[in-house]
């Protein structure tokens, strides 16, 4: 993985703060956000909090953990273009492949044929985007479990009444 | 909702406790199995620890409901024909269609088309039954959440080495 800038660590760090602080599922499932590149946002959480009745990882740990890393880059870009969102996921598709025996790990990024580049342009100019973000879990391997999700943001707007 | 028998209540209390016993999650999401009649399940959490950083419901935790409303629900009905299994979820679409800013209730059942009693029958002659489930969370005057899951039942066997 590409080294991280000092911008890049400080919004790692700013991003898991708000995360652990405004949901508190994720402070149950100990997330922590690892590494972000500009186009690749990276979680990770323990097996222990996570785990199901069969000892491997919660499918619902997977897919939390997975929509919130797609939801935290998308987040993120448009944080690094100076633009606050609220974003919400619209619909996802999930794929579990293969049993988590260890420690999640999530990554996101734009899915096939997205551009992050593109959605923030849009947001810029017309104060709402939408975008297709995928998610995988790396298994031994191969890929654990995958999801694909679109999300729309929109320009926080205050109250004018 | 129909009236449960005293066996369903009591698969409702067994359902409860093997959920909270096993999936740590759901103890942090203070899950509660609420309704039982063969052929429907219902769970139910409290806002509070299922919040976003939104104030509504976390889509973390709606989706990680509406998955084990499914699995409990094909659980519960191998369980009433004295079949054990392993159940696992294999891939899953998920609609979030209206924020939810109350308590979550999440009603599983059979998705359209498919049979629970066909999934038990080929349970009991092969060991191996696949089918697919539906879960809703009921909103203010429509549904806001919908996933629509794929399940694989496998018989529970002991290793002969």
């Amino acid at each position: 993985m590409d080294e991280m800038t000092p911008a890049q660590r400080a919004a790692v760090a700013a991003l898991e703060h708000e995360l652990l602080g405004s949901i508190p599922l994720t402070r149950a499932m100990e997330l922590s956000v690892v590494h972000y590149t500009g186009d690749r946002l990276r979680l990770r959480a323990p097996l222990a909090p996570n785990v199901n009745d069969k000892g491997c990882a919660f499918g619902g740990s997977l897919s939390s953990l997975m929509t919130l890393a797609c939801w935290g880059l998308a987040r993120q870009v448009l944080l690094d273009a100076d633009q606050v969102a609220d974003i919400y996921v619209q619909d996802s598709t999930i794929e579990y492949l293969q049993p988590v025996w260890g420690d999640l790990t999530v990554d996101a990024a734009a899915a096939e044929g997205q551009s992050l580049t593109d959605f923030v342009s849009m947001f810029a100019v017309r104060g709402k985007s939408r975008m297709t973000l995928c998610a995988t879990v790396p298994g031994v391997d191969a890929v654990a479990a995958r999801l694909t999700a679109r999300f729309v943001a929109k320009r926080r707007e205050e109250r004018t009444e």
